[in-house]
Parts: C-alpha cells; structure tokens; sequence
C-alpha cells in the first residue's frame, strides 16, 4: 500500500454530516469538517452537502485520493453497499451508496452501518487495538453495538449483528420505541435518562437544584446532557438517574460478555462522556452478572464522536489494500 | 489428508464416557461405546476407563490411529488443552488432557469444552453444515452454547464465551446455582421444568394425570424426561410445564440472535428431544423478542447425544490437517 494515497471518510448521522480527510498510514486528519443536516432535508440533499464537503476537502490536497469510507446510521447491507433506510431522514431507502459515491468520486468505496463502523474504527486506531474479540457499544439517543470477532468486523446473517439496544432486561420495564417492554435502550439512552430526571424533578420540588438551574427551571427541557452536566457538578438527582442508567447498561453488556467472552468493551457515544462514576457504576454492574472467570474489561471510546469517521478511513484503506 | 487414518473421539460427560472410532473422511462410526461413569469416579479413573474404551476399539482395527479428539463437560483451556475442573467428577483441576492424551496415544490430540466441541459437531458433520455462524444451545441439566463464526469455532477471550444459560432472562426469576437470579438455566433447564411440574402437582390432585402415572404417583421423583413423555402423550399440565420452559428459552435465544444475528442456532441436549410442538414454542417466543428484520432459524440438533463425540473427531480431523 502506497503511504501517499488520500483516504476519504464519511459519515452519515441522524442530525450531523461529518467528512475527514486523512492520508493513508497517517494518524491524524488532513481536513475536517462537520456540518448539521437542515431540518427538511432527504437523502439527496444531504449526499449533496457531503459532496460539497468532500470537493472542499480535495481541492487544496496534493496527492490523490485512493478511496473512500462511509459510516451511516442506520441498517446497511454492507456486502451490497445498500443502505436500507434512515429513522431520521428520508428518502434511504435501498440506496446504493457504494455505487454513487464510487461514480461521484473515481475511486473503490465501502459502507457499513454507523456501529459496525465505529467498532472498526476502534479496533484499528482506538480504544480495542490488538483485540482479537471487541465489542463496541454507542449509547446516545438509542444504542447500538457493532463487533470484531476472530480480529475482524462481523455483521451477522443480515447485517444485523450487534442490536444490544433491543436485548430485553427487565420484561416488565418500560416500553421500547422496538414495541417490547424493557429493552437496553429503554433503560439507559439518552431519553430514558432525561425522562428518569424528569419524572423525579416533578415528584420532589426540592431535589435536582443545580440541574434546575441548568434549565432555567423548564424541568420538560432536560436532556440527558444536562443531567450529566449536573452530575458532574455533584446533584444528587442527577447522579442517581444516570446510576440507575449505568446499571442498566452494565446489566446489558454483562448478558453479551456472558455470551461471547469478548477481550473489551468499548463504549462511545454522548452518553458514555458521563465519567469515571458512571462507568465505574456500569463495569460494577456488569461484572455482578458475569461468570467470576471472565474477563470484564469496560473502556470509554478513545476516539470519541469520530470513532465511526476513523472507522470509515479503515473501510477506504481496506478498500485500498485490496484494489 | 489421506483417507485411510483412523480418529480417535472421546466424550468425558458428567455421567457417562463415550468413544467413538471413525475413519477420516468417512461419516460413520467404526466402533461406538457409552460406558457410566461409575459412582465415586475420578480424573484418573474416568481416564483409565476411557483408555480401556480405546485399547478395545483399536485392537481390532486395521488402519493406523491418526489423531484424536476431546470433548469435556466443564471449562478448558482449549489452547493449552488443559481441562480446568468438573463440576461431577472430582481430579480435574486443571488436568493437562491433550498431554495426557497424545502421551498414551502417541498421536496429535486437541481438547475442548462439550458445548464448543458439540458446535463444531454440528457445524461440520449436522444441523449447521454451511453456516457462517452459528449458535449451537444444549439444554439438559444444565444449558450451555458453543459458537461458530465466520466460519470457525469462537471461544473468546478466556475461552468461556457461550455462556448463554447464564443471561438473565428475568430479573425476578427464581435463583440460579450461580446465585444469580432469573438466569435462563434456571428458568428452562430440566431441573427448572421438573420443579414446575412437581409444584404444579402437588397445587392441583387432579392435574397431570399421565405424568402421575408414569412415576407411580411419587411427585418428587419427577425429571424433565417425564414431563417430556408426558407432553407428548397429551398431558395438559405437563404441556404447560414444558410450554414455559420453551418460552423462556426462546427469550434467551431471541437475546443471543439480537446480539450476534446467527446464521442459524441449533439446540442439542436431552430436553431438546422433547418435539416439534417444544420448537415451536421456542421459535415464537424468539421472534417475539428480535428485530424483524433478522433471522430466527432455530433447528433440533440433528446429531443427538452424538455431537459433542462427531465434534471430537472434527478436532481430530483438524490435528491430523495441521500435522
């Protein structure tokens, strides 16, 4: 593999449009840019707005580009280079992806889902290299899981692998947006957890003052950034609904490491910038659950909101080692 | 590989030793005995027994021993080949089989717990053939899994991974022997079915006629297996007993195929044997619980009590390709 290639990645989130610039076998990036996708906005104006960003990215560059990586939130069939469909914008459904961004830009592309992605991206540049088993967990507005098994991506008879989010963990739990009562998802994203502080700032008039505060006392604004804001700053309200939150992800990810004995975890996502309290709370969860002889070995993401960026260069530079 | 090697299978159960002699490449047993593990056994005895099964087997035969394969009821370091203990027989601790074994065999030998030996049985020589991956369940006293990926045998990071009798089905459940609570070994094992139907029984005089029958009215002495035949002859509440255990086993199974989305997942054991109308029950409850957009083929495994013993001469065969 020549070092001078430029590799090029994209990543298509609900609300955020990210492109990244990077040469191969370097470790940072030659260009960066994130864009939010405007309200109204489908799947053809926001392949548009990557394309702009993309051209503004490799007009200054000096040496060629080799290939491309796209990381998109939502079900993709990688083998394809289909995506299946956006939750969040429109006009997905059965794009191919590949293919367009192969005619747009020249050069061999790959895709894969948002999770899968970001496991990869992990696996080579972050928090799980040299793992040979890893499981990454993004716990945001929902949660999703993507896997490195036998030291590579493994996606699933569908493409699927990964959905932690829908494991159930309390049958009798709330419902999930899936339909079931008690998914992972329900129990500790980002919306379980405002909606936890939420209920709680409206039972006691006198708990939660600094996450009060936060809101300007608007309690139905509460998100689950504020609670960790104001968990951080020490309110007692705040750091018991993302206890509650982590237990609950700890139970979850204890019930896949009881199933495949993974060498890490790697958790990423807005969530997981809660702090060492919350994944102490998560890991002590976890290991409660698991067989005493196994590994229990829960990390934050090392590359942050661009674990799935990294992973999308990862796809263009195995896209590049096999052309 | 040349076709005319003789492969050695041997299968440490709990309560039963099993060995079979096959030639490689053919898909039958040459010779095929199952002898009990007598009452106050241990390691060593367990072993001699084991290498008298052996010595009659091979005496007669014709062709050279080429390899031979272990299958373990208990935890192994497969890499090491090392057994690590037996929770039936004591010796165990950390016994090194494979040395043991290739010393008194003069052959290359491989070692690995039952559940993973009967995956790779399945997968090569059963139910599984062609899967890409694949969960193989056993359900009997206990419940353990074995995993296929990307085409090969997974035993994670300590080689424990497939502990799926272990998840936790239901939070509130009744208490497992690991002390967890709600564990799907104690929801829908055989022990759990057995209980049900005994408490069943004693509630109700008049219920479960057919099951009271087959045990000559003494309600303690009733196994799943009863229950099994009794469902099967039509009684109701042996039917309910069994339904139960089915559903919870389908939740599990429906958790494992949410996480991994498998090729396929294949159920071997004694309560496995219980029938259609058992898969049935399985199979809906899974669906219930998944995406729809994945898989759920859930299979009887097609080589019986069998598996673990073809799984060792896939051991066997894969020592003798490596040599």
């Amino acid at each position: 593999m020549k070092r001078d290639w430029l590799l090029l990645a994209l990543d298509f989130g609900g609300t955020k449009l990210t492109a990244g610039l990077a040469a191969s076998g370097e470790r940072r990036w030659r260009a960066h840019q994130r864009v939010p996708s405007p309200p109204g906005s489908n799947a053809q104006s926001d392949l548009e707005i990557m394309m702009g960003l993309a051209r503004d990215m490799l007009a200054p560059a000096k040496a060629p580009l080799g290939a491309v990586g796209a990381s998109f939130g939502g079900p993709v069939d990688a083998a394809q280079g289909l995506v299946l469909l956006s939750h969040h914008v429109p006009g997905w459904e059965k794009m191919p992806l590949r293919e367009s961004l192969e005619e747009r830009l020249g050069v061999p592309a790959a895709v894969d889902n948002d999770a899968n992605v970001a496991a990869l991206g992990e696996h080579r540049f972050g928090a799980g290299q040299g793992c040979d088993s890893l499981l990454y967990v993004t716990v945001s507005t929902g949660i999703g899981g993507g896997w490195i098994v036998h030291g590579r991506p493994y996606c699933g008879a569908d493409g699927m692998a990964g959905e932690i989010g829908h494991m159930v963990i309390d049958p009798i739990g709330p419902v999930c947006t899936c339909g079931q009562r008690g998914c992972l998802e329900a129990l500790a994203a980002g919306p379980a957890i405002a909606r936890h502080a939420q209920q709680r700032l409206a039972e006691d008039p006198q708990a939660g003052q600094a996450l009060r505060a936060l809101v300007g006392g608007e309690v139905q604004v509460v998100t689950a950034r504020h609670v960790s804001q104001a968990a951080k700053a020490g309110d007692e309200l705040s750091r018991q609904a993302l206890d509650q939150a982590a237990r609950a992800l700890g139970r979850g990810i204890g019930s896949a490491i009881s199933l495949m004995n993974p060498q890490r975890v790697v958790v990423g996502g807005g969530v997981a910038k809660s702090g060492p309290r919350y994944f102490e709370a998560v890991r002590a969860a976890a290991r409660v659950t698991v067989p005493p002889e196994m590994t229990v070995d829960i990390v934050p993401a090392a590359l942050g909101d661009d674990a799935p960026l990294w992973g999308a260069i990862a796809l263009a530079e195995n896209c590049l080692r096999a052309s």
